[in-house]
């Protein structure tokens, strides 16, 4: 049997929960491995590209985050087998891949830079590309954004959405998503209510 | 049948090469639709996220490089079927595409800060994404990145690797693979090649 092993940061969210989320749907047995923030600079001197997410195939360690979680879709039937429906899979994954790098380069700023590059995005990508979210889970149905089922990239979606909501993140206001993109919250909420979560949370 | 429209800058090269490259060799029929540089504020109006390449798939326009690219593949029989080979796959096609994006944020730069933001991703991430590229390629078997035929990220690797090797990146040094990572080269040659790549160029 293939040994699988996660290594992210000890935080319930982030880039590897949609990972961890899927594995547990499909009653994966994966080594979940979490280290505190204080041990980055160690932990990432033993990964391939300095980063994190990996995952551990037996004896191989993988790196880049959505190829990961492509990988653990199939594993977990949470891919679509439909070439199209794949595509529009891949394309939001990335998408949100995308702004969540834009967010994460304003990390480690303070102060006046801090609420500036935040409200620049706010202003501009971070808008834009939760109402092309939208407009996208419109396009397919409204229910979910590929093959009319629950698919990797819903799990995605609602882990992006939920830490946008927590009201953590500094100058990025907690109803942005409510004022501009409010159908992706209702699509949270039909997500975070799939039993397998859950229990997960529980 | 399918209708498929490419939308990229009109350079032979870039984002969009492999894509068109693999159509080629699949021997599918498509729109190349290529723009000047100057007409890419009015292209990027009419992009659902302001970036190039776009697909349009019939009437719907897709966005996200390796989006497109994964589907591409797998139209043309360029993309693994075994799982763990599309992770490979995956994973050295979003490792070119980070690497790539750290150098596209040094466009634009002038003078001393663009030597020294080059210099830097030369004496840093650069050398190491290529040593990385050149040792994943060795534990693959040495030939192609995956599935041990020419998949999707041999176009990707080649196209990449002849536009580092161009000279045409200012501070980035023509024989920089040479050094650090000659056996992309050995691989870029083995690609280029092939006789539908050559017909192409031809």
């Amino acid at each position: 049997m293939t040994k699988l092993k996660l290594t992210y940061f000890d935080f319930p969210g982030g880039r590897v929960e949609p990972a961890r989320l899927a594995l547990a749907i499909g009653g994966i047995e994966f080594e979940d491995y979490r280290f505190p923030f204080s041990e980055f600079a160690d932990v990432r001197a033993t990964t391939p590209l300095g980063q994190v997410p990996t995952l551990h195939v037996n004896d191989q360690q993988i790196t880049q985050c959505n190829a990961i979680n492509r990988y653990v879709a199939k594993l977990t039937d949470l891919y679509p087998k439909d070439d199209f429906q794949a595509l529009v899979c891949d394309e939001v994954m990335d998408a949100v891949e995308d702004i969540m790098n834009k967010i994460v380069a304003t990390f480690g700023m303070q102060g006046d830079e801090l609420k500036s590059a935040r409200e620049a995005l706010v202003e501009g990508p971070l808008s834009k590309y939760l109402k092309w979210c939208a407009s996208r889970l419109e396009t397919q149905g409204g229910e979910f954004f590929a093959d009319n089922r629950l698919t990797f990239v819903d799990l995605k979606l609602m882990v992006w959405v939920s830490s946008l909501n927590s009201g953590k993140l500094d100058h990025i206001p907690a109803d942005l998503v409510a004022r501009v993109a409010p159908s992706l919250n209702a699509h949270s909420q039909l997500v975070a209510n799939t039993p397998a979560i859950v229990k997960y949370y529980a």
